[in-house]
């Protein structure tokens, strides 16, 4: 059962709200997704996922992202989901780096948070199934997030190669197992066990591809962003791409920061990136 | 002296927010610039003034209106001023429509709101100057707002026509006057004449206007605007407009709602309206 929530046109498409019980989460999830323009059961459409970082909603890239525009011109739906589990029945902690907005995408294996933090499969199975049931998408579907959801958004995409024609993102947290970010969320979620945390971590993930699974990947990245050289470190993943031929291309973006500005700054051309492989 | 709070570089250009003492609000007050790429003491760009409404800062039309792209491709810097004096010492009071964050864009003349409430020459005169002399812009400027901006953005250059070489709305209250918003402010800032109310109402100010005087409007207004009938009335300026021969259009776009996603699906058209007399 969907709840819509709310509802506005934008760009001569549909910005929509949703929340319904999750059997992978076990609580009410919020996502948001845009529909563009002439989208319809008989005109369906690929969709993008977006996985946002740390502290977000379903809210912050819909509002701040400037993605609509573009598109609705190349007819491409967006889905957004909440970043974890909430709720009052859902553990948290005073962090602003674990538990409710800090999902990381995995499975938790480690009590009290493996009942709800299930953001893995709720992102991979539980979602998409539910878009292609409620709305006029078909079955092509590229990911793309930022930090956290930069991590997730290529950590899935290695993991689900067949599931998505393409991944990209933004200042993503590629090689979470080595950066504090990374090992505080995957030891609370995952347990002092590494060789779990590397079935979560794109530069592990990618080190095993097949090359019958590879797939097109852009990563951006601002040169002044405070957290790349601690927390980010996209070089280690260019380091297993071209060690193994993996088609990844890093740009990095001269003078821009973490923020918001920095992905509506290239959003246009992410979609880009990806509209040619959707519609492949 | 201004303060810089913060800086990030977006589509090419700079965001940057400021503070500074203002001598027409008696207090700190907070603003934002958007300066295009490319923008220099050699090469000085124009400024559209862009006026929020109700409960918003600076920060909402710049985080969620998506204007840089254009604005940088059109080379127009954009400056976005509070939308009252704030602060431990600001009266206030528990309400989303009057008092902080709720200014109106005029001078108040009533205890206690008169000593600080004096956006209109916040706006008009103080801020201006201040960009002036700071930031590598030319004096030509066009003013544009949303709600409660939008009735500042048109009374103010009704006021003001030789200053602005355009002005534009989305979703103004046109005729503040006549409507529960703006009697409630005008009231509270201005007391019980309503002649000087009459000094602050854009379609008594057009009625008022000398041909000579006339320059380029536009409003945009969504037709599923929850406050149109009750509150915005955009068809009594279009009345004055039309027995006058003022040059406004009104152009209303079906399904548009109040919200930042209708600014952000026209705000392009808005800032290429401005372009054509900004750069005539």
């Amino acid at each position: 059962m969907l709840e819509n929530i709310s509802t506005a046109k934008v760009a001569g498409g549909w910005h929509k709200q949703y929340s319904h019980t999750s059997s992978s989460t076990h609580c009410s999830m919020h996502f948001a997704v845009f529909l563009p323009p002439g989208a319809s059961e008989k005109n369906k459409v690929p969709v993008l996922y977006w996985l946002s970082g740390l502290t977000c909603t379903d809210e912050n890239f819909m509002q701040k992202a400037g993605a609509f525009k573009k598109a609705a011109e190349l007819g491409i739906a967006i889905v957004a989901p909440d970043t974890s589990p909430r709720g009052e029945n859902v553990p948290n902690e005073d962090s602003y780096d674990f538990a409710q907005g800090a999902g990381f995408y995995v499975n938790a294996t480690q009590a009290p948070y493996n009942t709800h933090f299930n953001m893995y499969d709720y992102v991979v199975k539980e979602l998409p199934a539910l878009i292609e049931q409620h709305f006029p998408v078909t079955t092509k579907k590229a990911i793309s997030g930022h930090s956290m959801g930069g991590h997730g958004a290529l950590m899935i995409a290695l993991k689900n190669p067949k599931a998505y024609t393409s991944a990209t993102a933004f200042s993503p947290i590629a090689n979470p197992i080595d950066c504090p970010w990374g090992v505080k969320a995957f030891t609370g979620y995952l347990g002092t066990d590494k060789s779990v945390w590397a079935e979560y971590d794109s530069c592990e993930l990618m080190q095993q591809a097949k090359q019958a699974d590879y797939l097109p990947m852009l990563v951006s990245q601002g040169d002044a962003d405070n957290f790349l050289d601690e927390q980010l470190k996209p070089q280690k993943l260019v380091t297993v791409a071209t060690q193994k031929g993996y088609p990844l291309t890093l740009e990095m973006q001269a003078g821009y920061d973490h923020s918001y500005y920095f992905i509506s700054s290239f959003i246009d051309q992410h979609l880009l990136f990806h509209h040619q492989f959707l519609t492949a």
